[in-house]
């Protein structure tokens, strides 16, 4: 189970995928293979929450790495290079980094 | 404290705003403001997690609702109308609603 929190120390990536309709399943399970077998074994990994959008056309993945220092290493990381081809062949994407400035809950 | 699971019976909203570095602040205040006064009274709404990005050129707003039906009501609800209109003067967005297929965390 992943929490949002404000105040959190650590970088928040919110990656938007572009994709065909068609093409959704294929990206959602590129996106949990890739994590499973690769992203989560990398230092400073927290969680990825995948998301498929329901018209079909997105999925979003909302990650959360311990430090911008751990996410720049595991961009370069080697490991990591074939899933993101895999992906940018499915898809067009825009990862945002962001860090929580307020989480809002129903009881708060 | 927000959670993020897979297969939880709710609905995810996740709104990209685009904005101008000098209007990212305002922004954020306005998200902050629109969630405290009026969503978080209406009905099916769970929490809203209010992100900036890094580079000043972005807003995301990470929201959860119990329903489509909550959802759909929400944006019929004259209260909210306001808040939107302040938004769409500061801000371009695209809204995505989703459901979590997968959340892997590290120590699963």
């Amino acid at each position: 189970m992943t929490t949002i929190q404000a105040d959190a120390d650590m970088l928040t990536l919110v990656n938007v995928f572009s994709v065909k309709p068609e093409n959704q399943p294929k990206l959602v399970q590129l996106l949990v293979d890739a994590t499973q077998q690769t992203m989560r074994h990398l230092p400073g990994f927290i969680s990825a929450n995948i998301h498929k959008s329901v018209d079909g056309t997105k999925v979003v993945n909302y990650a959360q790495w311990r430090s911008r220092e751990d996410f720049d290493a595991m961009r370069l990381n080697p490991s990591v290079g074939p899933h993101m081809q895999a992906a940018a062949a499915l898809a067009q994407f825009e990862p945002i980094l962001c860090e929580v400035v307020d989480s809002i809950s129903e009881g708060k």
